[in-house]
C-alpha cells in the first residue's frame, strides 16, 4: 500500500513512487491499497475544507488509475468516507499516547489542534487495513519524510497484535530548479495539467550542468552530474543504463548542448502527459471499480478532462 | 438529541432522561438524533474492544426504541459507523488544541491516548451533526457530568460557523444503597436485563427512611425525605404531586411500613420491565428504520430477548 495526501493536483515527481507500487503488483499480483488521506491535509492546514480535498483527492485518484493499476487488484478510499478506517484509528489509538505523537513529530507545545494528533492514529489505519481487514501482510513504498509513522505504526501494530508492516523508501527526484518539487511552487516541477507550453517553459528555465556559453561548453563540455534536466531524463526518458552513460559522455564532451536536452526531455514530457490525459479520462469512466467507497465525480475534474 | 455510551446494559435509571427527549419529540415534533459512542466507551478503556460496545449499543438502542420515540423522526448510529461523524470531527478538531482538551477535562499529564484527545471533537461531532446535515437547531438534555463537553461544544460551533447548540441538565436519581447508580455496581440499580427475583432482591436491600423496629416506626414515623425507595416511587411509580404528598404523610404519620412501600415499588418495577421487554422484542423488528447506517443484530442480543 501506499498514500496520497491530496492537497493538490499531482506533478509527475508523484507519480513515480505509484510505478514502483504498479511493478510490484504486476511483478507479485499483489492487492494494492491507496488511501487519500484529506483528513490529513485539512488538520495540517494543507487545504481550507475537507471538501476541497475531496477534489484534489478523486482527481489525485484518476491520475493514479491511468497509470494501470489492476480492477478488482486496487483500492482508492478517501480517508474521511470509509468508516472501517475511523474505527480501525480508534481501535488503535489506545496504544499511542500524546506524547509519543509529539517526540516523534517534534509538534510545537500543546497548541496543536486535537486532529494532528489523532492522525497518527489515521495514518497507522490506513497501513494496516490490509492486515486488519484480510491478514494480509503489508509491504509501504513510502517517501523518507513519512519514515516517523512508519516507526510509529510498527510500534503500534506490534501492540494491538498486528504483523509489522514492511517499508521501502524512495529517494527524491530533484525539482527543476534544484530546490526539491513542491505543489506551492509549480516552477519546480511539471504538474499532469500542465499544457504543452507551460511545460517547454519550465523545462527551458530549469537548472542544468551547462556553461555559460556555446562555445565553453563546445570547449569544456557540460556537468550531468550536478544536472536536473540530465537527472529527468534518466527518470523519465532513457531506457537503460547504456543509454544514460553515453548522454552523459556527450554531455561532458562538449557534443551536447543544454537546449537539445531540454528540448529532447520536454518533447517526451508532453507526449506522456498527452498519453496520461488520454487514460486519465478513461480512468474517469471505471473508476468505481476502484474505490471502497461510493465516489461523485465533482464538476472540476470533468472540466479539466474536457 | 442526547447520546448513550454503551459500556454495558442499561439500568431504569439511563430510560428517565430519554423519557425526556421523548416527551420533548411528542410536545415538539421534533427531530431526534442519539448517537452510541462506541469509540468514547473504547477509548477511555470501559470496554475491551469495539466489538463489545457495539453488542451495548443494539442492546441500548432497542432499549430506547422500546421507549417509543417516532419512526422517520429518530436517528440512531454508532459512532464508529457513521462515516460522516468522523468527516466533522475531523472538520472540527481543527479548532481544538489538545490544551484546550487537557484544561476542560483535566487528562493527567500526556500519557493520555490520542484516542481521548480527539474524542472531545468527536462529541462536539455528535451534537452538532443536525445542524451540520440540516441546519437544525440543536437542544441536548444532557447529565450534569457532560456539561465540560457541552461547554467546549458551544466554543467550537462558533469557531466553526455553527450556530451554538443549548443543554438542558437532568438532576441524577439515588442508587438503591444511595451512593450513585453505576453499572459496575449491580446493587445501586435495576437493569432492564434483571428477572423478576433480581428486582425483588435489590429494592429489598435498598436504603430507606425507616425505623430499625416496626415499633418505632408506628410510633415516630419514616423519613421520606432521605428515603430512595420513596425517591423511585415518585420517579417510577406516582402520577402527580397529590398522590407523592399524600403518601409522604403515611410515612411520615407511620401509617406505612418500609416493607410496603418497597413492595409497591418492586411491584410497578416488575410489571414495567415485563412490558418494557415486550416492546423491546418488537423493537427488534423495526431496528432498521431507526438507523443511520446498517445494523446487524448481535447474537447475544437475540438470547437476551428470547
Amino acid at each position: 500500500m501506499s498514500g496520497r495526501g491530496p492537497s493538490n493536483y499531482m506533478h509527475i515527481g508523484h507519480l513515480v513512487i505509484f510505478e514502483f507500487v504498479k511493478w510490484l503488483q504486476d511483478e507479485l499480483d499483489a492487492e494494492v491499497y491507496i488511501p487519500l488521506s484529506d483528513d490529513e491535509k485539512y488538520v495540517f492546514g494543507k487545504v481550507k475544507s475537507l471538501k476541497q480535498a475531496y477534489v484534489y483527492a478523486i482527481d489525485n485518484a484518476l491520475d493514479l488509475i491511468a497509470l494501470g493499476f489492476k480492477k478488482g487488484k486496487t483500492f482508492f478510499f478517501v480517508s474521511t468516507r470509509l468508516s472501517e478506517i475511523y474505527e480501525l484509528s480508534v481501535t488503535l489509538s489506545r496504544y499511542l499516547t500524546f506524547n509519543t505523537v509529539r517526540a516523534t513529530f517534534g509538534l510545537e507545545g500543546e497548541g496543536v489542534n486535537s486532529g494532528v494528533v489523532f492522525y497518527a492514529a489515521v495514518q497507522a489505519a490506513h497501513i494496516l487495513l490490509p492486515t486488519a481487514k484480510k491478514g494480509l501482510l503489508v509491504l509501504v513504498p513510502i517517501a523518507m519524510d513519512q519514515d516517523p509513522y512508519m516507526r510509529l505504526t510498527r510500534d503500534i501494530a506490534l501492540k494491538a497484535g498486528f504483523r509489522k508492516p514492511a517499508a521501502i523508501y524512495s529517494k527524491y527526484i530533484s525539482g527543476l530548479t534544484r530546490e526539491p518539487m513542491s505543489a506551492s511552487k509549480p516552477e519546480t516541477s511539471v504538474f499532469l495539467i500542465d499544457n504543452e507550453e507551460e511545460v517547454r517553459k519550465k523545462i527551458w528555465s530549469a537548472f542544468t550542468g551547462g556553461r555559460p556559453t556555446i562555445e565553453e561548453q563546445r570547449k569544456l563540455g557540460g556537468n550531468p552530474d550536478i544536472c536536473v534536466v540530465y537527472e529527468w531524463l534518466k527518470v523519465f526518458v532513457f531506457k537503460d543504463l547504456k543509454n544514460m552513460n553515453e548522454h552523459a559522455y556527450k554531455c561532458r564532451s562538449g557534443e551536447l548542448l543544454c537546449g537539445e536536452c531540454k528540448r529532447m526531455l520536454a518533447d517526451a514530457l508532453i507526449k506522456r502527459l498527452a498519453k496520461h490525459k488520454a487514460r486519465k479520462r478513461q480512468a474517469l469512466r471505471v473508476i468505481d471499480h476502484f474505490f471502497l467507497h461510493e465516489v461523485e465525480i465533482p464538476s472540476e475534474i470533468i472540466k479539466i478532462l474536457e
